[in-house]
């Protein structure tokens, strides 16, 4: 008897092995703070990769969503031949009271101090 | 006239060049992070080094410490031949509120949570 593995069905932690390092490392690079600054914008919405226009090649961009996901950071699921993303507010936010919204803050503030809005 | 680099003054990011992306990949890492909790309740007290008595090389010791100075989370000087370490508490506050007491608390609750105190 086999295992087949679906690959229509993306790795996700659940929340409770979501680690603060893995976290932070996910949100230590800035095209992906960018993508998840503009998440936190939308309120739960779904949006694909593509929605981002990275300055990034294809090979990158989802490189960044792997991270995200492997990170707890987003869920990813797929719709068609897409794949949509959306931020795990709730789940990051009973882990790690106040973490998101402390990070998301100073990544504004950065960007306006920086004139990178 | 030549200008000589004095290998005893230790470069650090000025306040206003401190980036929110090297903080938190400084902070990434789960040796980085332990050693910054143990300053942090230190309370602007100056660590050698050597207090900290990590589980991993000197080599690697040193580079750990090296990435929380040169992405502004710790001052660091020479004492004799030992290098002394300070939290940049004042500087990482003044530009991003909240967001070290956010990361800490994460840590202590992240620690408490695997029984990793």
């Amino acid at each position: 008897m086999t295992t087949a593995t679906n690959p229509r069905v993306l790795e996700h932690p659940a929340r409770e092995e979501i680690r603060l390092e893995a976290v932070l490392h996910a949100l230590s690079d800035p095209v992906r703070l960018r993508i998840v600054r503009c998440m936190a914008r939308g309120d739960g919405d779904a949006f694909s990769c593509s929605y981002f226009a990275l300055p990034v090649t294809k090979s990158t961009s989802t490189h960044h969503f792997r991270v995200l996901r492997e990170s707890g950071v987003v869920r990813q699921v797929y719709q068609g031949t897409a794949k949509l993303n959306m931020l795990r507010r709730d789940d990051l936010d009973a882990l790690f009271p106040g973490l998101l919204h402390s990070i998301l803050t100073a990544a504004e503030a950065q960007a306006d101090r920086l004139g990178d809005a």
